[in-house]
Formats: C-alpha cells, structure tokens, sequence
C-alpha cells in the first residue's frame, strides 16, 4: 500500500463512528477519491460497482463490513449474507466475511466484546494478507528464475492484482513488482482488459508509479506477442479455485492460457490459499457473474459504442483448466502440477507452516 | 449496400466538379454522416483516419481516388504513390490503385480519354466487388453446410467485413447474411475489435438492420464462448494473404484461429483474389501497420483510460499461418486446403471462370 498515495482500504474512527474508507477504483486513473461505508447497504453497493475489487481485497473489505455492522450494532447474520453473496465468484469476499462472522460468534454473538473481536479478525485477515503477498512475491521470483534462469522477463499480467486488491502488493503484480526491484523485468506487458479496462485505468498506474517499463495494449493483441516470441510468462490472480485445480479469473484469463499453452510459454497464477475452494469440485461447478450488457456497449457510462438496442455476452470471469496451468504460487509454496491432490496438500497444511520459506508442494 | 441508407462510397458529379463522397464510418453509429473528398489528399487523410476501410472498399477507393486525379488533372503517378502507401498492410488498396493507373496509362496517360478509362476501371472494379462478393457468400454458404450439416449455425466474427467495406455485402459478413436469408443463422457473436471497435460500432450496425439475432462481447470473452461450445465457426476477412496462405488479418485473428484449433472449430477466411498477393513470400514478410498507442490509452478521442503518458502496444494486424485456417472461401470457390498450390492455382485461373459456380480446389 506504501505505493499507493491513498491506500485501497481503511477502517477509521472519526468521532461520527467507526467506517470503512475505500480508494473508489471506478474513478482511477482520472482522480483519487475516496468513499466512506457507514454501513453494509453502502459497502455491498462499492463491491457491485467495482469500487472495491479484487479477490484479497474483497475478503478484506467483506471482514471489516462484518465487523463494522458489530460495532454499529446492526444485525450482524443478515450484513454477513448480504455481504457475502454480494458477488459470486470471489470466494475470497465469503472467506473474510465468514472469518469475521465466526470470530464475532466465539466472542458470544452480542455486545462491545464481540464487536471487538470481529474488527481483530479483519485487522488479522488485513495484517496477513500483507504477509501472504509478500511470501506469494518470494516464491513467485524464485519459480520464474527456475523457469526463466537467463532473466530479464518480459511478463504478461491480465486484469489488476497489485496494492490495490490487497493490504500490500497484491498477488501476481506482487511477483512482478519482485522482479522489477531485483533488475529482472525487462517488460510488463499489460493487457487492457475490457470491458472495465482494469489493466489500462488500474495496473498501469500501478506500474507508472512504480516506474516498471510497460506498454499496454488491446487484450486481443495479446496473440502478436506470444507469435513474436515476446512473452517469457503470464502472470494472473485468481477469482476461485476449485478443487480439480480450475481457475476462475477475470474474463480473457483463458485465452491467454491456450494462447501460451500454444507457443510453450508458462501460464503462472497467484493466489493465497484462501482461493482454493476445495467444496467447489471443477471448473464447471464454479458459479460465474453475468454483468450488465452495458458494460461492453458503452465503454464507459454514457459513452455508447454500438448501436441502441444491442444486446452483449458480459461475463465477468472465465475457467481455465488446470493442464493450462503451470503453477500456482501460494503464500505456503508453489503448487506444480496443479491437481486435486497437491491443492489439498496446500489447503490442509497448518498456518504455522506459512511462516516457512514455502512449503508447498515445488520448493520456489 | 442497399441495406445501408447511406453507402460506405460513392462517386457524384456536382456542378462544381467530380467528388468521391464517403459515408464517414469513424462518426458510426452514432451519425451517419458524408464526407466529401475533391482531392487526393483529403482522400489519403480520409483512408488514415479509417473515416474509409476495409480491404476491399479500400481497393476501390484507391481506384476512385487515382480516376478523381485524373479527371482533375492533377498528376496521376504522384496521386498513385500517395494513395498505395496510405496504409501498409492491405493488399487491395495497392491493387485497386494499380488497376486504374494502368488503365489510365493504356489510354495514353494523359488527356480526358485517359482520365475517363480511370473512372471506368474504378466502376468496373466496384462492380466486380459487388459480384465477388455475392460469389463468396454463395461458396461460403455451402462451404458451412458441409461443414455443418445440423444447420443453425453459431458464427463467430471479428471487425467488420459487410455492406460498409464493399461494393455489396462484404466477405464474411456476406457469408453471415447468406446464413441469414436461409434460415440458417442461430447467431451471429461479434467481438467488439479493441481498439477501434469496429466489431461493435460497424459489425453490430450492419447485424440490427438485417435483423439477424446477435451479441456484441469483449474479445477476450470468445475463449468462454469456445469453451461452451458456444461456436460453430470463425469467419473472418483478411487484409492480406502471402503466398503460403498465412492471412494477415485485424489484431485479434489470431488468438481466435488459436481458440479454433483448441476447439476443433473451424476458421474461416472469406477474401477476393485480389487479397492473395504471391509476391509476399510468408507471413513474416508482411508488413504490419502500428497505429499510434492513443487510440489504447483513450477509448474515444478524449475519453483517456490509461495514465497519461502511458505507453501502448497497437498493431493494426496479425498473422495467421495457414496450418490454423480450415479454408479461405473466394469469389472463385474455396481454397482447402490452405497452401502454396492451391493458392497460386485459384490466383492463375482466368478470369473468365469467374461466371462459374466456383472452381477453386474445392466445390463448396
């Protein structure tokens, strides 16, 4: 978050009441501003809206709406549902909701003392997610330098997955940002990603301030790079994934897979553990948001782009099989080969594992 | 073109001299608005702002654009030069400015008679674009239903490829609006082609006035559509086809032709003759327009998405190699498979045999 001037996200007390402040991301690159939740309503309208977004960032963002709902004193079981199933495909945003719930629960489900222990759990989730990106940043450095030993990475990165989806610097630009501090990244390439642009409005932000050599480009051009033999490795975060290894992420993840099974370059996802569903059996099991047609015919509101009427296909994420993927790098290792039984291996492995150097299953 | 109210061209005679009156597809759909070029200049300005596009119609705006130099008196060689190098990557342009200038140049290169073989020979070419275009939507129809033998077809296409880049009704989209008229369309998905969005301002245009049941979807969504089995075929057009059938196409053919062969789809390239240039060896020797990154970095003129500053990645084109397209359906019959033979073959058969039925390598 040091990066960012405004953080993505903050719990503040002002003496009007607690609240949660989100760096509204609908606004970026044209203006910082920020959005002030006093209360759940609020807080589920940013997350359909895309002000607060990203998978970690979800998780944390769903924790403290659980807790901030304890402090006012509001029903805290109806926030945690409406929170919860305020976007379906995350399931990062049920994690951190259920985390805060619980802890909420344990401390006796009424009162100043439960209220409590919710806002600790999100300051826990919060605190520990900057930790994990900064283990998935480690392990993320170490499998491109065993994959890549001649350096110099020219990287791939769809969507955004930096400071601004998470309590530091994100998961997979987290492995970029690595590379770039240790002199290794010769390129970011930085897919656009339409229909919301995150690449071009949010990672290239990210990676001017950072001051990473980056181009952004159309995501369908992606394909030039690949045949030009200009991509050493796509870097991407992951939205769910489930116990088969699939991995939901933003729509244009897929492509970009079978593009780099095709030219044999690897296809990397990052993502803490958090983002393993090992309920949700395949791919096809995962449930996938369907957004507004709008979306894609106006490239942004009020600017229409096809004609009145048209009807568009929007969906928000796509699946991409696991013998599309290369690794996934956790904050408790490198998951390679992606398969059922190495997920469970990652997933059922005890938190004090994680203060490890990675434990996963492909030491990185 | 009868489907437009306005045609994408047009020669008119006003008493204040000859004009070549282009249907603006820059201000589409929005305005149809004309814009009316006096000089070679103008129509060089107007062929760099894609106000004018496409393959074809390029190709007969070259043609018109030497006859308006000729009939103006001004200097026929010197308006040829300008207007081939107008745009790099499409064939038809160079080839349709050739056409008139030879026929000025067989009728003495100079004087009214001179310049009135010009115009002939730009009308003649309109024409036969006009019926290669009803050729290909023909061969292309029966091309798909022995591909397809269930009929219902789901087409999949990119850019914009009908009424607006031709004499009539395009290439692939003239194929689509066969499929239409016979029943046989299920639907028509039309990817948007970031960054000019042709796809949704022009394709998606040209499909509500036919009526045909369509969606407009981000490109990158395709891969989701794939994995669905959402597409029954890729018809695309292309902008130039090397000599060993590697088809240089908008920026975005390629991941589909990729998608495609995941898939076991079939990809279709729907050209004229006059796209397959035998001079270009391979698909490494052509050469591919970068367009300024502006048009990345800001979604409309004055709409910025990116950070300012931001550095973009805009190639026009990419390149297809032949092993990835199932057929290229021309106006003389379908050529599959696709290769240096075949393709020299329909290139080398006289023009005569274009009254047939199709007489390429394969009947369709």
């Amino acid at each position: 978050m040091a990066d960012l001037r405004l953080p993505a996200l903050r719990w503040a007390e002002p003496p009007e009441g607690p609240v949660l402040v989100l760096l509204d991301q609908t606004r970026l690159p044209a203006e910082e501003a920020e959005l002030v939740c006093t209360d759940v309503p609020g807080l589920v309208a940013a997350i359909q809206s895309l002000a607060v977004r990203g998978a970690p960032l979800l998780g944390i963002a769903g924790a403290y709406g659980v807790a901030l709902a304890a402090v006012r004193g509001y029903d805290v079981t109806e926030a945690a549902r409406q929170l919860a199933e305020a976007r379906p495909t995350a399931v990062n945003l049920a994690y951190g909701v259920g985390r805060a719930r619980d802890a909420y629960r344990s401390a006796g489900g009424d009162g100043a003392a439960a209220a409590r222990a919710a806002l600790a759990e999100a300051r826990a989730l919060h605190r520990e997610d900057a930790q994990g990106s900064e283990r998935m940043a480690g392990a993320g450095l170490g499998l491109l330098s065993e994959l890549l030993p001649g350096g110099g990475y020219r990287l791939l990165t769809h969507c955004n997955t930096g400071a601004l989806i998470s309590g530091a610097h994100g998961t997979a630009f987290a492995v970029v940002r690595a590379a770039h501090l240790a002199g290794e990244l010769r390129r970011l390439w930085v897919d656009e990603t339409r229909p919301l642009l995150q690449g071009a409005r949010l990672t290239a932000y990210e990676a001017a301030r950072e001051g990473m050599p980056y181009a952004v480009l159309p995501d369908a051009a992606a394909g030039s790079l690949f045949a030009a033999g200009e991509v050493d490795a796509v870097l991407i975060g992951a939205d769910r994934i489930a116990a088969d290894g699939s991995v939901a992420n933003k729509i244009g993840s897929y492509p970009l897979a079978v593009l780099a099974k095709h030219h044999g370059v690897p296809f990397i996802v990052v993502a803490p553990v958090s983002t393993v569903d090992l309920a949700t059996r395949d791919g096809a099991a995962i449930q996938i948001e369907h957004r507004p047609g709008q979306e894609v015919t106006e490239v942004r509101p009020g600017v229409p782009v096809a004609p009145v009427g048209a009807q568009a296909y929007n969906p928000a994420f796509d699946v991409t099989p696991p013998e599309l993927v290369t690794a996934i790098v956790t904050e408790r290792g490198v998951v390679a080969p992606v398969d059922h039984g190495n997920l469970t291996n990652v997933c059922s492995e005890t938190r004090s594992s994680e203060s490890g150097t990675g434990s996963g299953m492909m030491k990185a």
